[in-house]
């Protein structure tokens, strides 16, 4: 507590207090969910914390009323498990019955990390977009799109891509410095997309003028407010501000933020049981004490310990054995080595499993998602 | 000559020397063209000077082989004769074969006059594309689009806006306010599709790998550069490097620019007969003496004679009658108040048979241009 903290899309470093950007971000919390959110992890540890306007998806869920989400992704790197937050909420949001959309950075990609349109698309397909079908997404009511081929129907294409321009006219130089650090004309056009990507689910040409739910990490929270103002400027009436949930980062095995460009930062949903083993055993920031001695005396920190932590988020899906966990590891009964040869196991039967049905998919699969 | 004279996109002021202006840009001068060149008025009497890679245009022309030409309208305010340099193009190209497209900037009116799309459409429609059609385009190899809606064929809309959304990773800030002035977030998205409306007839949704020609007031020339070097840097393999030309100023009825928002600055073909009168009499400014008898002695001077510049550009076809005009003024026969009757009367007959031809024009005429 009390020790600084910086929370912004381009750096996320310190201890962060959750409920000080609450405040300062003018979030809400996240509470009083119907039922149907316990059944869900992430929700139901309290993993996502915080919302604007999530009444409106709150409303429509009960009253069987269409939604729609959007995430997006950008076509770099491996998928990993850093990336499993948001495929876990996507594939939630469909069962609840939203319209889902997945909007493919590539543009952005190309724009700010000077990728080629082509690898952007190979990467999209290969580590996402199979990962997500794994996972259990389904291609009904679900589209994943690129922002560089938005749509093969001249009017929805047109739609998107007018509403891109249209931004244009409602930000300032300065607005967009504030959310972005430092500014080039390719980030500003990504920036132009992004608002686009949030918001065209609410045209008349795809879901109508209906409530949309964006889950991001809290980091991402600047960028949904120069949004709102744009769309709120835009005054376009069939377009609704977006709904927005915030979920806490996720740290990568050594503590900090998972880098694409460091694999020993993250697991990968292609990693092998060995690369696993290896990553988590040596990698894996710990919450025990130096010595076995002094672990039993005093307890190790669960709330530290990145081992714990993506149990708790992804793969101890019961709550009781969590508990249990928890319970033994802040007492010092259950060692570090001990809580890292669970973690491997139960992450290894989660890949096998995964990985397994992964090797299956084939293209005729993947192209259901893509018109 | 040696006098101070400024030409930017956001300003023309002083007395243009073309000559140095060639120099100055990296301009060629445009001699030695076909035969066929000499039967348009602003070609035969160089009011078009000066070109970039125009020989590729020339080639396409003498092998008959396939080219296009691209020019944008503003949809605001009345169609006037300003407007008539860059409309007999279109229709002389037309007629040499090239493939025609003419982008409606509304995207930019929006982004950077904050006016309508909707109130664009109407003006666009009302006033210049009722006066092409009346001036001789015909609707076949010829596409008028809307920046805001730009095909209704999935695959070209597609490519079109993809090709505006990769621009932005080739330029800086720096180049858009050495073309621009200033800059806004409005007009780099203007900017982007600018580049776009002129490179994309030769993506392979559109004409295809094809000389492109692009003719422009020589003020607009940093825009071609700009667009040039983006596309360099692009390296797209279908998209070859612009051709354009240059033509001379029309001035305004008093000197200087004509203005939209100045009436008496302009002749609109919409005016009527009482209307060519008074502003020709009241407004054109004159390169007569102050007296006729110094008229008489000294003779006038058609170089910067408004009248004697609108006979030139457009409504005196006959060079023969011309040049008699020009050394009738010149020598002090004719007066200034004659050469504004002749003026007026060569209007008038030509805006009389327009006028009847363009109230002839229906919805039907319209679409055919229109997708």
């Amino acid at each position: 507590m009390g020790k600084e903290f910086v929370v912004t899309p381009w750096d996320v470093s310190g201890n962060v207090d959750y409920n000080k950007l609450i405040k300062e971000f003018g979030l809400r919390e996240l509470k009083g969910l119907p039922k149907v959110f316990q059944e869900n992890v992430l929700f139901r540890r309290k993993i996502i914390f915080a919302h604007r306007d999530f009444e409106r998806i709150v409303e429509a869920i009960e009253k069987k009323k269409k939604f729609a989400m959007l995430t997006g992704l950008m076509p770099t790197g491996k998928f990993h498990i850093g990336h499993m937050i948001l495929a876990q909420q996507i594939i939630f949001y469909q069962k609840l019955g939203a319209d889902i959309y997945v909007a493919v950075a590539d543009l952005e990609s190309y724009n700010t990390r000077g990728q080629s349109l082509e690898e952007g698309r190979k990467i999209a397909v290969e580590e996402y977009i199979k990962n997500y079908i794994t996972l259990g997404l389904k291609p009904e009511k679900c589209e994943i799109y690129f922002q560089s081929d938005r749509s093969r129907d001249g009017e929805k294409s047109g739609a998107y891509y007018r509403l891109a321009n249209l931004f244009g006219r409602h930000a300032t130089f300065n607005e967009f410095k504030a959310v972005y650090g430092d500014i080039t004309p390719g980030k500003m056009v990504s920036a132009f997309l992004q608002a686009t990507d949030i918001m065209h689910p609410g045209l008349k040409e795809f879901s109508g003028r209906v409530p949309i739910v964006v889950p991001v990490g809290v980091d991402q929270d600047p960028h949904l407010r120069l949004i709102r103002d744009m769309t709120n400027r835009l005054k376009e009436p069939d377009l609704i501000l977006p709904s927005s949930t915030y979920h806490y980062f996720i740290q990568g095995l050594k503590g900090g933020k998972m880098s694409s460009s460091d694999p020993t930062s993250f697991i990968a949903l292609t990693d092998s049981a060995k690369e696993v083993e290896t990553k988590i055993k040596k990698y894996a920031f710990s919450g025990g004490k130096d010595t076995v001695e002094e672990h039993r005396a005093k307890g190790g920190n669960p709330d530290i310990d990145v081992s714990f932590q993506y149990l708790r988020f992804f793969f101890e899906q019961d709550d009781k054995k969590l508990a249990q966990i928890e319970e033994d590891y802040r007492s010092g009964k259950l060692l570090t080595g001990e809580l890292k040869k669970i973690t491997i196991e139960k992450i290894n039967a989660f890949l096998k499993e995964h990985q397994a049905r992964r090797a299956k998919i084939i293209e005729k699969d993947i192209e259901k998602f893509l018109y």
